[in-house]
C-alpha cells in the first residue's frame, strides 16, 4: 500500500484505515527502541506549510518527520512572501521547486490543500493538517488508533472500531477534528452520536452518518463506549453561539458529575488544547479513563506512518 | 578552487563564475538521485542570519545546506538582542565563538556583509543573501546557470553567456537583484539592457557597463534572448516613483500583448514572489518560455555550490 | 556521573560541579576536529521550550544538541496554544508524551523549572536556560569552565576554584546570573564580592556566602582575579533604581579608566549581550583581559556536556 496524498478522512476506505492505523502501530514500537530513529526517509524533505500558527501540529509532524529522519523546513506563511500576496499556487510551485518530498498544509480555507493537491502545481504528497472547518483528517486516525489500542491493546493490528459508540460533544459547527472523525469512525464501524447546542449543529446534518442530541446527560445515561469533548473557541464565546463560559460549561461541559456517570470503562478524549474548567473538568482530564496524553504521543506514530505511506515509494505494506 | 566569502558579483571574475555554475551542474544531479543529499559538509554549522524577512531565501539556503548534511541554525534578528541594540559586531562575534562555520547574512543595509567579512571579527564564510540595494549575489548566479542551461543543455559545464542579450525591466533603482546580475551577466560575456522609469533609474548609471532605455516595447521588439523582469515592492507605489500600479503595469509590465511580440526562444525571468497582472501577467509567468520555476531549483543548486565551495576546504573543483 | 534535571546551581556539589566542568573539557575538544559532531545523542529529541525570547542562549543550546547528533524542535510560546491559556501542565504533559528526552526550559516566573521537573508531569530531563530572576545555571557553569581554563590551561581538569576572587559587578537585584555565580563558584571555593548600587541589592543577602560593597573603585584597587559585569536591562532605566545611563556608567560601568587600574592578569567577564559605553567599555570589553567570547563558545561546551549528562544514560563518566 501507499498513499499519494492524505486530504480527508471522507475519502479513506476500511482497509486504507486500518493500514494506516497498522503502520502506526510499527512506528509507535519504535519509540520503545534504544536509539529512536529508522533510517527510513533519508534525503526527503518535509515542509510544515502552516497559514495559521498551531505548535502542537507543527512539531508533531516535525518530530514524526525526524523520527525517519527526514529534514524538515518550517515555513510560516505569517511574515512571508505570502503576507506580500504570493499566491498559493505559486508558494506551491516554489516548495515543489526546491525539491519538498511532502508538503504539510495548515490553511484558514476549507479545502485548500485540497486544491494544492489536485492542481498539478505541485508533484509532493500533501498533508492536510487542518484547513478551515473542513477535515483535520491525522487528528481523526490518531484518535481511532488510541480507541483502537485502548480496546485491543496487544491484538489491535488488522482490526477495526465495529459496533464502538462514540459519542462527540461540543462545537461541531466550526470543528474538522469532529468532521473527519465522523468519515473515518464510521467507515471503521462505530456508531456516531453526537451532541451540541442547536446553534453549534451544522445545516446539513441529516446527510452525515449519525445521530444528534441536545442533552448531554441523556448522552451519558446512554453508556457510549467513547466521549470526545471538542475544544472551545474563546472567540466563539459571547457571540450570537451561547451566551457565556460558565452556562456553556454547565450545559456542555464533561464535569465531575457527569463523569461519575459515565461508565468505568468509557474512554474520554479531548484533541487539545483543553480549556480546563470550560469543556473538561480537570478531573476527567486526568482521570484513568482520559486518553489525552496517549493521543498526543499516538499522534506522532499516526504522523510518522503517514509521511512513511506517503514518501517511501519502494515499500510495501 | 575554494572561496572565502561570496559578497558581490562585482568581485568574480569569468573563470570562477563558470567554476561556481560548474559545480552546481553537479548539485544539481544529486537532486536526481534516490537519496538526496551529500555527507559532504557533515559536523558543519550554517547559521541563517536574517535581520529582514525573505522565508523564500531563507529556506532555500536551508534546503541547500541539509542537503549536504550541514547542521543549520536559524536566527532572526528581530525579537533578538539584535533588536535589544546588540552591534552587528558582537552579533557576529558570538556567532563565530559558537563555532559558526558559514554565516548567510540578509541585511537592509547595504555592506553589511562585506563589513562582516572584512572586519576579522568572525572566521567564518559570509554569503550575501541580500544586502540593501547593494547585491543579492547568489540570485544572480542561478539567473545566469539558468540561462546557460536553458541554451546549452547538457552542454552547458564550461561556458559562459557569451553574446547572450538580456533585458532587465523594472525598478532598477532599488534592486539588488539587477546590480548583481548588470555585473554577472557582463563578466559573463553577455550584453545587458535596463529598461526603467526614468524615476527608477539610478543616479552614475553611465559608470554601468549596460545600455538604458525608457520604452519596452522598442526593447522587446530588440528580440532579446533574455527578459527579466523585477519585482515592484507595493511600498513604492503611490510614493513619487510612478502613479499607480495599473499604470505600472500598462508601461513597464510583460503583459500578454508583449509577450507576444516576444521570439518564441526568447527566456522569461522573474526573481519571485510574482505580483501576478503587475510587472507580469500570468501568462507570461506561466508560458515555456518563463524559467522562473527553473529558477527557484536551481537556486538550491547554486546555494549548495556556493556553501561547499565556501566550506569543503579539501577538494579541488 | 549522570544527572536527572539541571535547575539550579545551589544544588550543585563540590564533585559533581567538577565534573560537569570536566565532561566540557572532553567537549571543547570535539570543536577541534575535523567533523565537529559526536553521535552520542542520535535518536534523542531536545526540545527548546522558551517562554521569553532570547536568541542567544536558544542557539547555544541548539548548537550544542546538534553536535551530539540530537535532533531538536524549537517551541516559542508566543503564538502557541499557551498563549491560548494553556497551562504549563498541559504543555509539559504534551511534550513528554511526544518523546521529548530534554526539555531545555527559558520562563519569567522564578522556579517554573523546578515544577516541571518535580511535578511528574513529565519524564524528559529537565535544563533551566533562565527563570525569572531565579537562576541561570549553564551561564554559572560556563563562566567557572571559562575561569578554570584561564587560570589552568591545559591542567584545568579535576580542579576547582580554590582561593580565587571573584567581583560581581551591577544589578544584582534582577540577575540570575548573579545568584547562580554566587552559589556555584562559592562552592568551587572562591571568595565572591558584589558591588551594587543600593537599590540593586536584594533583601536578605545577609545569607548569602558573599561580602557587599557599595563603591566600585574601592573594588577594583582590592585586585579580584576576576571582574564580572552584568548586564544593565533598558527597561530598569528610569526606574526609580538609578538616576540615568551616564549616572550609572560612571558610577558602575567599568570604563577605561578602572580598566586600567585592574591588574593585567585579572579576568573582565560579561555573559553577553553587552551595552557597550554602558556597564562596560569597548576597551575593557576588547582587551585581552575580556574572556566575553571564550564564554560564548564555553557556552557550546558546557550545554553539550549538560545535555550529554542528562540523556546519555550508559555512559559513566
Amino acid at each position: 500500500m501507499s498513499m499519494r496524498h492524505l486530504l480527508s478522512t471522507k475519502d479513506l476506505g476500511r482497509d486504507e484505515a486500518v493500514a494506516i492505523l497498522d503502520v502506526a502501530e510499527d512506528m509507535a514500537d519504535v519509540a520503545g527502541r534504544e536509539v529512536k530513529k529508522l533510517p527510513a526517509l533519508r534525503g526527503k524533505t518535509v515542509v510544515n506549510l502552516f497559514f495559521e500558527d498551531s505548535t502542537r501540529t507543527r512539531i508533531s509532524f516535525e518530530a514524526a518527520a525526524k523520527r525517519l529522519s527526514a529534514d524538515v523546513i518550517n515555513f510560516s506563511a505569517k511574515g512571508s512572501s505570502v503576507s506580500k500576496g504570493e499566491s498559493l499556487k505559486d508558494t506551491a510551485q516554489t516548495l515543489a521547486a526546491m525539491g519538498a518530498d511532502a508538503v504539510v498544509v495548515r490553511h484558514p480555507a476549507s479545502g485548500a490543500p485540497s486544491v494544492l493537491a489536485q492542481s498539478g502545481w505541485i508533484d509532493a504528497g500533501i498533508v492536510n493538517a487542518g484547513d478551515g472547518t473542513h477535515e483535520h483528517p491525522t487528528q481523526a486516525l490518531l484518535d481511532a488508533f488510541t480507541i483502537r489500542r485502548r480496546l485491543h491493546g496487544a491484538a489491535a493490528r488488522g482490526r477495526d472500531l465495529d459496533g464502538v459508540t462514540v459519542t462527540i460533544i461540543g462545537d461541531i459547527l466550526h470543528s474538522r477534528v469532529a468532521r473527519s472523525n465522523v468519515w473515518l469512525l464510521t467507515t471503521l464501524g462505530a456508531r456516531v452520536h453526537l451532541v451540541a447546542p442547536a446553534t453549534l449543529v451544522p445545516l446539513g446534518i441529516e446527510g452525515w452518518p449519525v445521530t444528534v442530541g441536545y442533552d448531554l446527560d441523556a448522552a451519558i445515561a446512554a453508556d457510549p463506549d467513547v466521549v470526545m469533548m471538542l475544544r472551545i473557541q474563546g472567540e466563539r464565546m459571547n457571540a450570537a453561539f451561547f451566551p457565556n463560559a460558565r452556562e456553556y460549561a454547565r450545559q456542555w461541559g464533561l464535569d465531575d458529575a457527569r463523569l461519575a456517570h459515565l461508565p468505568a470503562a468509557s474512554l474520554v478524549m479531548h484533541p487539545g488544547p483543553m480549556n480546563r474548567g470550560l469543556e473538561i473538568s480537570s478531573k476527567a482530564a486526568d482521570s484513568a479513563q482520559s486518553t489525552v496524553l496517549e493521543q498526543v504521543a499516538n499522534g506522532v506514530s499516526i504522523r510518522m506512518a503517514v509521511l512513511y505511506l506517503l514518501l517511501s515509494g519502494t515499500v510495501e505494506l
